[in-house]
């Protein structure tokens, strides 16, 4: 565990803001998990326990709204963390958090986590840092959702999710077509109805592969006023 | 200003964290400011200077997505900070603010704060849970956009602004009705239509105030599944 510790900390701005000392402690308590495609990490509204490190794969993170419907509010990655304000005010789970697909993380236990912020100043403001980094997401997510159209948002989507290829832009879905549709805050067939909609400009599909020959039509389409 | 910052102090948990000797310096560099309705505060995109506290009134914060859409993030009123986050960091700002209303706000020098929490661990202590509230806050609006339909917001909203009274429960809305049309992320006509909506079950409105007779039919609205 030492060796993937050291590893995992390159990757990881929080544990390479902690001091050696926070970070040695941290290590002893640390676990790393696999988690199989749909299964549970944590539901919404159970004891926050421990924060939580992506070193592989996608995990999600959702709530039940009291009509029922749950809401998919996030969807994380390598190298990311989710559930540190929780954990760190040993609250109850403000969501709940799936294996969007199969993934490895690193547990962290909350009380350790606390701890090691009480003594170690570097570690308290990367947190801080961490933090204002996850206001910046969701502060992305409500203006699309209220000021882009349907259209918009699959197609700001595939650019945020773009690379370059040889090819022109390719766009390796990361998870299923349903938990787009929900973290986008549209109905799955809205989703396949603005994929065809953008095949006109060049957007192709197959399986979970997608590629943009003409990246400047979309750029186009995001700067155009939103329709209903 | 001593005694005007003594009283402010009470009612804001960020200055009431901070030591004796952070709060005086806090005190020493702080201004009080009158916006009058409708006056820019600050720019998105431009320097972040300070941080903000609301003493009095109500102010928008928003941004202008790629589209030239306005996007309404937020509305904060008295005792609430905004810009933190871009503040501490020195960044651009992520988003612009304006006067909601005639409002009153205590602006905090950026580099002070900044100075501050480097050498006063319980304001930095502070200004984390300040940070993982206002998550608390976008995580719960995310969520309303996503799972609840523009008539079950609307419901939403005047059940989070109701107050007990000798009537019944009664909402006097916190600003114009445009805004609060694009805070819940729908059109001005939508928010109309929903209002008459609400009338069978028991919503009478004149001018901005709302009268809720039947707050168990708004609840019960607020548990059916989610129409389009």
């Amino acid at each position: 565990m030492a060796d993937t510790f050291a590893l995992i900390t390159r990757s990881c701005a929080l544990l390479r803001a902690a001091g050696p000392q926070t970070r040695e402690r941290l290590r002893r308590s640390a676990r790393l998990r696999h988690y199989h495609r749909g299964e549970t990490i944590f539901l919404h509204q159970s004891r926050a326990q421990a924060c939580h490190l992506v070193l592989e794969g996608w995990v999600k993170l959702y709530r039940i709204a009291p009509n029922g419907c749950e809401a998919l509010l996030g969807i994380h990655t390598r190298g990311e963390t989710f559930g540190l304000a929780d954990g760190l005010r040993g609250a109850a789970r403000s969501f709940g958090a799936d294996a969007a697909s199969d993934c490895d993380l690193l547990i962290l236990p909350a009380p350790e986590i606390r701890a090691a912020a009480a003594t170690d100043p570097g570690l308290q403001e990367a947190l801080l840092h961490e933090s204002f980094a996850a206001t910046d997401g969701l502060l992305d997510q409500i203006t699309d959702l209220k000021s882009c159209s349907a259209l918009q948002r699959v197609a700001a989507f595939l650019c945020a999710h773009a690379c370059v290829t040889e090819d022109g832009l390719r766009v390796i879905l990361p998870f299923e077509k349903h938990l787009i549709a929900a973290y986008l805050g549209i109905k799955p067939e809205s989703l396949s109805r603005a994929l065809s909609r953008l095949k006109p400009l060049g957007v192709t599909i197959s399986r979970d592969i997608v590629l943009i020959r003409d990246p400047e039509a979309l750029d186009a389409l995001l700067r155009e006023e939103a329709a209903a």
